[in-house]
């Protein structure tokens, strides 16, 4: 009876013995448990609450009675009056243990609560913000020890959260003495505790700050700017928006664009104003979706590939647009979003972008690398972020290798006769017979597929997934040789089949005024990018020294869209089980989460990003022996073994000695 | 003969065998003699040149042959045909010891040479600036082990000079890859590495940079703003400027720009904006009168007082016009000069400011402790630097006090019937004859006196030094009383003596349209001041527990002007004997340049301050009693011993119950 009580905490289930009368904060301090504090135990910020679990708890062997915590004092009983607290809860800070006790420790008073990243793989981030909030009381000013209210701040923040010294901007300096005057010198900082260089004070506000620090997660897409905007106390998305990337008009690729810079003189400087006025404005879209004060977002991690990282630290980026890809700097890049002139968020607000791997394998590929971390796996994955270039990532526990391989803009609809971006109208999913060729599809916007009765929805076009489709059910339905070219009419037996000039057009949909069709320069051009995909991933597998990869992830918003089947059958990527195919959606979105949610991922990402083996395609000669080898469908060599078992590809060819016979070569696209 | 060569280098007198065929530079370092280098021994940089000093040196007992040193090679012969190499020198990093020799490192080869800081006391200052050149060698960038140009960069600085990782400024990267390219990968960079943070990246220019790096050393006052443009590699003074501060137009004194800022909102930030414009025109000026381009200013160390700290870094100076007269940061402040708003400079310089003492005694003080450095004397010192305010410093090695007193600007000849600023035209020196009452003066701008026939110059007022003088002598002739009572023209028997309402002033200039007198107001105005200034000093000598000091330093261009004799006559100074009272000159101003040239003077005045003992004036009651006593010309109560043994003052009273019964108090101003 006089052994100290008995505390066990869930769900973590520590358990420790504590003198009678320690506060559960207290307890849960010493014995390393994860409850939560901004006010520092003074009952007012209420994120130390537990729930007591009375009652027999057999799979602890405790029995914990009414009283084993004390009752109200006056500080939980005011709190409870004044912001009333839910049942069952007890404020940590405030209950004293008196006997033993089973404590559950709700996810909300977790500091590093698991978030679940997404529900199709259930991984977790574990949150670990670099920007939290501390409540102190500073000591007021005195005459006769002179100090001034920074140092008097800092002296307040070591004591009560061992914490600091914080660096102040000036315009915090500015801030400080009012704020800490209108607070009675009690004050909420939010502090900035990268995993690297000083701690910096963000921001202050007088008394008990409760509204919440909030994060911008960015993927600066060539094409597209992507936000999430996350609450950095509970981990949510609180809104996710997304626009053009301005510099479009600049040049549809990145190598247009690094070449208007080049032809046009601070033409590099108009591209980083648009891309930064853009991001300014997708801040302020995404702060009023979420009604949240633009002030209150303090971190964006931004994850975008070489030539975009460049534009936007406001860099010339002329020399990733020419041997030998030198970046200005690749490692990760921590910088006050006012230099990027982001003026909507929070002044003193900060920015992390990843590092690059190379100068074709942005801060976007590490961010993939971070989200899919191929080189924890057993499996030996391999892993393509499908964009206007493919980043591609090869890898295991014994190390990772990375390329970038220029595929060009097909695979997004673009250089494609009806091609389109992915919107309403845009075929996405095509199936044709084998035996009829008769043609079915499915648009982004209906669910129905075309032979529906109830299908009355307009086609304006194909978009990236769709012409994969296509082009994949042309070859399994033998309209299209293992060369990739059009049968005629007559050769195949179908009157979709149109000449067209001296080659042949593939006709998917027809009306009085529009007529989408299949070309055989859109076989060419998705020739040359799939063979550009796969060269790029054997060139992995050759420096790896392996014939094949135990999976294959697609990543990218594209690889979320796509039919693996199809994909393989066009040779896109390396032969594997189709069960084995996954896709990763937005993986480099998902990596730049992660980044804003948990600091210590950063140091991992640096540290990662330096072990990657870096494959340049470039310089590379088996690029090009690989690329010639998987310009056929499925590939000209490789047998392709999972393929075969779940299709059958006829063994047709429309070869008559004419345009197939060219060797066509194509200019380098980064 | 089989022995290793001696080398001694002089003027460290170290001495060494080195293995024959060691370079002068390689053995100049692993003996720790002070060489210098901007190339890294690459022949480039000549800034390693010795003098090998040929024949017998019985002092150092060897005999230096002249094949001591390795002929001229190809790299040192280029140099001289390009370049021009002295007679008798020879480039350290290329000559080789063969031989026992006597090497010379003239002082422009020493990195840290001693700059002599001033001719009056011939204290030294070691050169070590924060920001120095580096000549780099860089990898070119290569496709098979990318990295950015910053990481190569940052190996390179490690490897050859065993330096950072230095940050780099986002205008850095954008600049980074056309200089490394356009230098050939060979580069020259500014780096800033100070006694704390990490080193930082200033500039970057291709192949050597040989322009030099400059700095400024600015003392902001209330009235005025100084600046020297310093060399920081010689430590050269290339040239000085001043403009007044244009706050000036919001409150004559601090204590009135205070109050604007209370009164007018926004009122800080238009005072901010007005003294950055200034010192940014300033260093411009200053520039272009050194005809040194104004992007080789790579730093700026301002030292000035705690309400101009405020103004200047923008922050309300509010709290500094009310007990408890809190600094928001009183520690020393290292930010960027675009911070504050100074464009000329070198986008990415720096800036620095000295710590502030206490709320009344700032950044100025603490250069004035860095410059006079009481702390490390034997003798106790008391440094004065008057200015609106007097901040007052008193110590040896046992501890150092320091307070400010409130004199007001009386002593700068504001408040003073004829007063002026010092300028041509304004009498500066007066003396009166005991017997005849006879006057004559010396205006600035002329170094006759009054009397001599050949004085011909436009008198205009009087300022402050003149002040002094002219009621030093008047005391002394008995025109005033020991209370400060200006006697009658019957009492003293003169007819310069003139009624004036029920007090009398005295004529000292007199023509058709201008008479230049000192009045009774102007008496009280000197006595104020002058009590308040004595006050503080007797207030640090309780604290102290002296009676007496042993030195008192005048600083501040005031000091510099003032005759000790006279101060001591009125009482303005403890008594001390005459030869112990000096002039520091403006010791801010020189505590500027010590902290710009010297980084570790900067780490050296940060713990000085925090041991300096602050003694507030505002809150102790001992302040008014000193002040009431001091009222008395010398003094009430204190003896002034010294002061008698160098002059006797006339006993008379001319007291007749009138003006000078009544009490006068006095607005405290800061």
């Amino acid at each position: 009876m006089s052994e100290d009580p008995l505390v066990i905490f869930t769900p973590s289930g520590k358990r420790a013995r504590v003198p009678a009368g320690t506060t559960v904060l207290a307890a849960a301090r010493r014995m390393g448990v994860d409850l939560d504090s901004v006010c520092g135990g003074r009952g007012i910020c209420s994120k130390c609450q537990v729930a007591p679990q009375i009652g027999q708890h057999t799979k602890h062997g405790v029995t914990v009675q009414d009283d084993a915590l004390s009752g109200w004092n006056a500080v939980e009983a005011r709190y409870d009056e004044k912001r009333g607290l839910k049942p069952g809860r007890r404020l940590g800070c405030q209950a004293e243990i008196c006997g033993d006790v089973v404590l559950d420790v709700p996810p909300e008073s977790q500091v590093h609560r698991q978030v679940i990243r997404k529900a199709a793989t259930a991984r977790e981030i574990r949150m670990d913000p670099a920007t939290r909030l501390y409540f102190v009381e500073v000591d007021e000013p005195d005459m006769q020890e002179p100090s001034g209210d920074l140092e008097r701040l800092n002296r307040a923040l070591k004591a009560q959260w061992d914490l600091g010294p914080v660096e102040a901007p000036l315009p915090l300096l500015r801030k400080l003495q009012p704020v800490l005057r209108k607070g009675g010198f009690r004050v909420t900082l939010a502090v900035h505790q990268a995993h690297r260089g000083p701690a910096r004070l963000i921001d202050i506000w007088p008394g008990l700050y409760e509204s919440g620090l909030y994060g911008l997660a960015i993927d600066l897409g060539s094409t597209t700017i992507a936000a999430h905007l996350c609450d950095l106390d509970t981990g949510a998305v609180l809104a996710s928006a997304g626009l053009m990337n301005p510099q479009i008009r600049f040049g549809e690729d990145l190598m247009s664009r690094v070449s208007y810079s080049m032809m046009n003189p601070g033409g590099d400087i108009e591209m980083t104003r648009a891309v930064r006025e853009a991001m300014d404005q997708l801040a302020a879209d995404i702060a009023a979706e979420a009604r949240v004060a633009p002030a209150a977002i303090v971190e964006a991690v931004i994850v975008c590939n070489p030539v975009m990282h460049h534009l936007l630290l406001g860099i010339d980026p002329v020399e990733l647009g020419q041997a030998p890809f030198a970046l200005s700097t690749s490692d990760a890049v921590e910088c006050a979003t006012a230099e990027l002139d982001l003026t909507r968020l929070n002044p003193c607000a900060r920015a992390y972008l990843l590092p690059c791997i190379a100068g074709h394998v942005g801060a976007d590929a590490a961010a993939v690398a971070l989200s899919e971390e191929p080189g924890k796996q057993d499996e030996l994955s391999l892993i393509v972020d499908v964009g206007t270039n493919a980043e591609i990532l090869l890898g295991d526990r014994n190390g990772v290798l990375a390329c970038s391989s220029p595929t060009g803009p097909a695979f997004e609809g673009a250089q494609i006769s009806s091609g389109q971006r992915a919107a309403n109208g845009a075929i996405d999913a095509v199936r044709i017979d084998p035996d009829t060729k008769d043609v079915r599809f499915r648009v982004i916007g209906s669910d129905l597929w075309s032979d529906d009765p109830a299908f009355d929805f307009e086609v304006t076009g194909i978009c990236g997934s769709g012409i994969i489709e296509a082009l994949a059910e042309m070859r399994s339905a033998g309209i299209i040789d293992a060369s990739g070219l059009i049968g005629s009419a007559e050769q195949v037996g179908t009157d979709r089949l149109r000449a067209d000039n001296r080659t042949h057009q593939f006709v998917l949909y027809e009306t009085a005024d529009r007529t989408i069709s299949v070309t055989q320069n859109d076989v060419r051009a998705i020739q040359l990018a799939k063979s550009a995909l796969y060269a790029g991933a054997r060139l992995l597998m050759d420096e790896r020294g392996v014939d094949k990869v135990d999976r294959v992830v697609l990543a990218g918003a594209f690889g979320a869209h796509i039919s693996p089947k199809h994909a393989m059958i066009l040779g896109m990527i390396p032969d594997v089980p189709l069960d084995k195919v996954t896709s990763a959606g937005n993986a480099a979105g998902t990596g730049a989460r992660i980044a804003l949610l948990n600091r210590a991922s950063r140091a991992e990402i640096e540290q990662t990003v330096r072990r990657i083996h870096k494959v340049e395609t470039a310089i590379e000669p088996r690029f090009q022996e690989h690329f010639v080898a998987a310009n056929a469908l499925p590939h000209a060599t490789d047998p392709f073994p999972e393929l075969r078992k779940i299709a059958s590809l006829p063994d047709v060819s429309f070869n008559t000695g004419g345009e197939d016979g060219r060797q066509r070569r194509r200019r380098r696209k980064i």
